[in-house]
């Protein structure tokens, strides 16, 4: 193999700028989940801006201390690019979750090989511990991907759960893996969607 | 004074979630540019995923060097809050731009004071570090925070400046302070924008 050229400041920045322009596309890649004033459904890019915001403000709970916290905000940034070819998958959409990670990969290596290479393994790195989910920093960032659209589904009347039909049993199993990242956060969690069937938002399972 | 009193984890914890259901208005908080694809306003929340995006991508263009990114990105996430309650002042708005830093300055302090005291007291000085503009931090967020809208407008044919009859002189004039983050970032804006004129995108300023 030829070793990669180097690239010069200028066609460096060229390259990134390209990148900057591709991902607004996020954009306009919609969840389930809808935002708690208007109502209408949540975007990537504002779950990414909103994970981001919660990585620095409970980064505390996290199991393992000390955190590199730069690291997280860097995977909980990118997590979501792949979306821009591979569209979200609904976290209970266990029919398209089947593929969703090899859908992704191809993105992944798309997206991220618009940047200059040492920059596109350096992302790649970062996504594929995202998804592995082996790090404390991995494990940290998916307890908050996985609290952010339950925290919203709670202050929405539990909105997506209604829409889907999905129910209390499903919810804890899906999330469970929260406490493996923060055992206060999913305590906290727990309490919450009790509270949402209390309160009629979500169906409790089949008992 | 009487001290603060030590608030318990889960305590923490329920203020922590508080600030992040508040901080979910940043999504309906809408800018003058508009996304690439659909075309429609941006908000504040997307914005500010783009740009911390930014930070991470173009870092090695400060003219600082080495920067704390940790501190750059975490003034990003937050910068934009204090529009949940001031409202976006667009950049060329010079009339309401003449007390946006004190009402801003009240939003921070009902916004931030929802976090336990500690993180409050971090996040109005992360807040007050990017206003004041006076580290190679918050220097090369602000070259960021002005490239972003520019290159926005760049590939949406101009529409803000269209809308508002921004001229190529002003927008010179406003950016300028690009150059003190980051030159390299500044000398590509400055073609940028050149093309832009020649696009017929951005109209020249007066001769
Ligand atoms: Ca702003």
């Amino acid at each position: 193999m030829n070793p990669e050229p180097v690239l010069s400041p200028a066609e460096r920045l060229r390259r990134q700028v390209a990148f900057i322009a591709e991902v607004d596309k996020l954009k306009e890649i919609f969840r389930q989940t809808i935002v708690t004033q208007s109502r209408r459904a949540e975007n990537s890019a504002e779950h990414s801006w909103h994970f981001a915001l919660m990585i620095m403000v409970l980064a505390e709970h996290s199991n393992h201390q000390p955190l590199d916290v730069l690291r997280v905000l860097k995977m909980v940034l990118i997590h979501d690019l792949v979306e821009i070819d591979a569209g979200d998958t609904f976290a209970y959409d266990t029919k398209n979750m089947a593929d969703q990670h090899a859908r992704e990969a191809v993105a992944a290596t798309r997206i991220f090989g618009l940047l200059p290479p040492d920059q596109s393994a350096e992302f790649r790195a970062l996504w594929d511990e995202f998804e592995a989910r082996a790090t404390p920093e991995a494990r940290f960032a998916a307890a908050c991907d996985r609290f952010h659209p339950m925290l919203l589904n709670c202050l929405t009347d539990g909105h997506a759960w209604q829409k889907h039909g999905i129910t209390h049993d499903r919810v804890h199993a899906r999330n469970a893996h929260v406490a493996e990242g923060s055992t206060a956060i999913w305590e906290y969690a727990v309490r919450m969607i009790d509270e949402a069937v209390a309160k009629g938002h979500l169906a409790p399972g089949p008992k």
